[in-house]
């Protein structure tokens, strides 16, 4: 179950012709109502693809009625044509569900620096208007399920989340992304629907918390997407005024668990690595250093070949300038999969104690200056990796 | 010619069974005067090896009268026992010599948290010594080669360079490093050798000033070594006094000869990667660009994939705050191997002029923001670069 388990939603996810490989590419989440909130957060990229553009603009009234989302093309660095072909898109979903263009959402993703062909993207949101029309069936969890396989690009399975609280609301996610994954975000496109009646401020400052947390702490590859949007829409439809704390929880667990589900599956990796610096002097910090880690080639390389190279991982941690973390090179602890290979910057556990073979890793450094933590999550460096992003034009 | 083509210096490499693979791995300049001033830059890593340390008091007093330098471990994290070795490793080179020991620069280059044999490297030093005795031996080519070799680790070949000046000194130089070569240097040992006569300050401003332009923006990974060191050490033995900018610019020339060396032969590459960065307000914020995208392992990947991906180099270049660099994102040009594939932020070229079949890879950035520029060279992340960083443990 994902954006269609809240009520007031209805999906359709529908064959456009626009990728390569065919299969499902366009999907269509629509508000249904009695509220029209809605928060969004997109790529700090400075280098936005033209949906971005065009959705920050519907966002400024904080009113949301659906959003179209393809892929096969991110309509990114494709000037005004493709500015016009996201308008055009907006005004088409406008058409079919009798709402305001203004109130569309526009999502791409896929190639950067191609026209997406106007032709098949009108095409297929008419299929999927039309499927929207069937109203049971396009609030069913099949539905859902359409609609999260068709933003897929090189993700291997499609991700969705639910949380129903006792009070009577639920919220529904889909998420797609699977390289690119990095800080302010990633490639990733993620609608969440809630039946809550909740105010779009108060959607908004849930959502950036959220993210903060969760989305903004993926770093898979270090690299940023141009494209990415995180969307949150709110139909109301529970009735329920949902305790903004109470809700702000279960978003960031929701959230959580759409990363993590990310992370599973990110391009060509073998190994889910989650870097957790402890006793940093602020949770900035400790942002900062396991980032630091987490974008080490050598260190995710070493990973991938189960090596549990704790030099590397202080030789990444030691590029960061005193002014963004406090911290004594030579008194640093580092734990890789709960055995502590080095302590106070000196060889502690043999290494050969450290199973690496699972898939799922822990590192844990602990900088003993302070009492602030927090953990990024990445995943290892390998030859699939390597093999995907030369083979495949994104 | 290296090291040993200025006047007043001798050099050995020897075989101290250090190196699990065997041969030369333990090296020795002598300055054997007039003078015995010198210059070093170190890794901006806070996480220093403790030959660093050492070397570091040593620079004190900008007085040098030889180097040592080992391979087969890099003697760094390696706590009291470690710098204890590093101090004996330097007396014991001092009383081959017959020099003071705080007068000795000592280098180490491997892996990270494992102790250094003292008994090999001292009878290393002993062998070493013997082999400076023979004063027309020490100072030849050979012996400047052997030196070189013995510095090695993962490079698959010597790098040495030799300046001429008319005004009749002679600089030459040395390098090893094929991996974790970054900004702030990289895990490079660079020994560079002058008959010029020139100061301690004279030769720090230069060398600095060489190092910033060259060594600094080599970034082959986006790793920063822990061990990084460049000395270069000045006999005065031609007895000229160095015109000081034309020695600097002899310097800066030479620097950037080793460093091409250097990227030419980084770890698994396929492809040399020049990023220069054209019209920039200013030659920090073209350098701060540049290296973003040469960290970019979607880039990188392209490249070794011969795909002209200027979506990518776009995707980095966007990741740069507006306070660290002035550019409109949709006003830059972008060409790979002389073809605009990009103008003002839209499609130009087709990208299907672009050969990327040669070793050779130009990207040039127009930022349309001011009269400045950079470059920082890169190399592609290919499969042989995962292979020998999951493999070898370093």
């Amino acid at each position: 179950m994902s954006v269609t388990a809240p009520a007031g939603f209805a999906a359709a996810g529908v064959t456009a012709g626009l990728k390569k490989s065919g299969g499902l590419d366009l999907a269509i989440v629509s508000n249904l109502g009695p509220l029209a909130n809605a928060a969004t957060v997109f790529t700090s990229n400075r280098c936005k693809a033209n949906p971005i553009i065009w959705s920050q603009q519907v966002m400024r009234d904080g009113r949301v009625s659906a959003i179209v989302l393809n892929s096969g093309g991110a309509n990114c660095y494709t000037g005004t044509i493709g500015f016009q072909t996201t308008h055009a898109t907006a005004e088409a979903v406008a058409d079919q569900l009798q709402v305001s263009a203004g109130d569309v959402l526009v999502c791409s993703t896929g190639l950067i620096g191609e026209q997406l062909d106007l032709g098949k993207l009108t095409a297929g949101v008419l299929d999927a208007g039309l499927a929207l029309r069937d109203t049971a069936a396009s609030s069913s969890a099949d539905a859902g399920l359409a609609a999260a396989q068709a933003i897929m690009t090189t993700d291997t399975r499609p991700k969705q989340a639910t949380r129903v609280s006792p009070a009577g609301w639920t919220i529904g996610g889909m998420a797609k992304g699977a390289g690119m994954l990095a800080p302010g975000l990633a490639t990733m496109l993620v609608v969440i629907t809630t039946d809550a009646v909740l105010t779009s401020a108060q959607l908004d400052a849930a959502l950036r918390e959220a993210t903060r947390v969760t989305f903004d702490r993926l770093d898979s590859d270090g690299c940023m997407s141009t494209n990415d949007t995180v969307s949150l829409l709110a139909s109301g439809a529970s009735g329920v005024d949902a305790d903004p704390a109470e809700f702000a929880a279960a978003l960031t667990e929701l959230c959580r668990d759409l990363t993590l589900q990310l992370q599973g599956d990110a391009e060509g990796a073998s190994h889910d690595v989650a870097i957790t610096v402890r006793n940093s002097a602020s949770e900035t910090e400790a942002v900062t250093v396991a980032r630091a880690v987490s974008r080490s080639n050598l260190f995710k390389a070493a990973i991938y070949g189960n090596d549990p190279n704790w030099g590397r991982v202080l030789a990444a941690v030691g590029t960061i300038p005193e002014a963004d973390a406090a911290f004594d090179p030579y008194g640093i602890d580092v734990a890789i999969n709960g055995i502590q290979v080095c302590t106070a910057g000196e060889p502690d556990q043999p290494r050969e104690l450290v199973d690496l073979a699972p898939r799922a890793v822990s590192v844990v450094i602990d900088l003993h200056a302070g009492t602030a933590g927090a953990t990024i999550w990445t995943n290892d460096l390998t030859h699939d990796y390597v093999e995907e992003n030369s083979a495949y034009s994104s």
